[in-house]
């Protein structure tokens, strides 16, 4: 049994996780198929996800908006964006993706198994967005909006609902100025990549101790991861 | 016969410019209306095109994206997001807009109107993405499709080939700079709005005299719109 009907074989469990069976296996091996993947296997007969979460990223925008525009016609354009953008931010995909154990599935390269990418947010986000697009492309618009709104279904609602508190860096300034801290600063460790695709490496110091680092698209994307893994690991302590 | 009767009658010659005729032909008449028409006549029965224009801009984003990850499987994701940024850019879309001659059948309030608002690159982009989500609303995916593939299928293909050359500031600064000019600087007129909806108005100073001004939802996108004034002056003088 060669490599891939080995993998087609283990994602069958996945297609049960998400109740959806793929016609065409092979959208659901490229989805899963992480760059670093396919960097350290060049014998493995898929590209990287990159081009289909691309795809994925606007599929999940017009189910977003439909269902905000059909369902709560109460709602102005900028409060529609700004509930569109807590939905499909990295951290709600990730919770997502973590909730039908994608994170299980992906096919990963070694450097980033052994620094922790299966649990990461980006990692998980772009992953999640790459199953939306394979969804789409072997099924239909029907089809992908019942996935996206049956698996996002919590998140939808208490974003609506404005019972998830998105702003983490806010929480932990109110967390530790309870404990009597004096400082918090956001630090860029890293910047990388060109102008359409930059990434931010970011660390929390809380008194001058690196309490959190955190990835992602903008400095404050990643200021939030920093604070979100600082405050994690306030509230473990 | 009532007001909206009358417009719906003139809508008809619309809908033969745009070769699709509207089931709901309240869908066509909320997408015609801009929101200066709605705050002076306040008996009027629709609410501003707002709403329907974030439903639009989502459709416009999958069916591009749908066609380049299909057509173009040459193109990685990094390239397939800047050639979709240049297609539904502001000037593009009013292209598009004057083309299909939606100028003429936007409903306006009459401060709008004499200040050349039926003109404005940022009214008709916003006027076609409603557009387009009335179609879709009132059809479904596959009509939007042919209809955005069809109405913009100039422009795609002058994008993807790299025909269109979108950066004014640089087409500006070579072309001021072959006649000897010393100095261009952008300057923030305008700046209005909430974060999530911010507009900005900018001119372009060549050796100090003002010859252009431009609209955007960026300080960036509002000086390529400044720069594509000055060079149309420059070239008619």
């Amino acid at each position: 049994m060669c490599n891939v009907e080995k993998i087609i074989e283990t994602n069958r469990a996945f297609e049960e996780n998400i109740n959806y069976t793929f016609k065409d296996k092979n959208l659901l091996l490229l989805a899963l198929t992480h760059s670093s993947y396919t960097n350290e296997n060049k014998k493995w007969k898929f590209p990287s996800n990159e081009r289909i979460e691309f795809l994925g990223d606007s599929v999940l925008c017009i189910v977003i908006s439909e269902y905000l525009y059909l369902n709560r016609p109460d709602m102005a354009e900028g409060k529609m964006s700004k509930v569109r953008s807590g939905i499909v931010r990295e951290i709600s995909l990730a919770d997502v993706a973590r909730k039908i154990k994608l994170d299980e599935y992906i096919l990963l390269g070694k450097g980033e198994e052994v620094t922790g990418g299966r649990h990461r947010d980006s990692i998980l986000e772009d992953s999640f967005e790459s199953l939306v697009g394979a969804i789409y492309l072997d099924s239909d618009l029907e089809t992908i909006r019942k996935f996206i709104l049956t698996s996002m279904e919590d998140i939808i609602k208490k974003i609506i609902n404005g019972k998830i508190i998105l702003d983490f860096k806010s929480r932990l300034q109110e967390r530790v100025q309870h404990d009597g801290v004096l400082g918090i600063s956001y630090n860029i460790i890293k910047e990388e990549g060109p102008d359409h695709d930059k990434k931010f490496k970011v660390n929390v110091e809380i008194d001058g101790k690196v309490m959190g680092e955190g990835i992602g698209r903008s400095k404050k994307e990643a200021e939030q991861n920093a604070a979100k893994q600082a405050l994690e690991r306030i509230n473990n302590a």
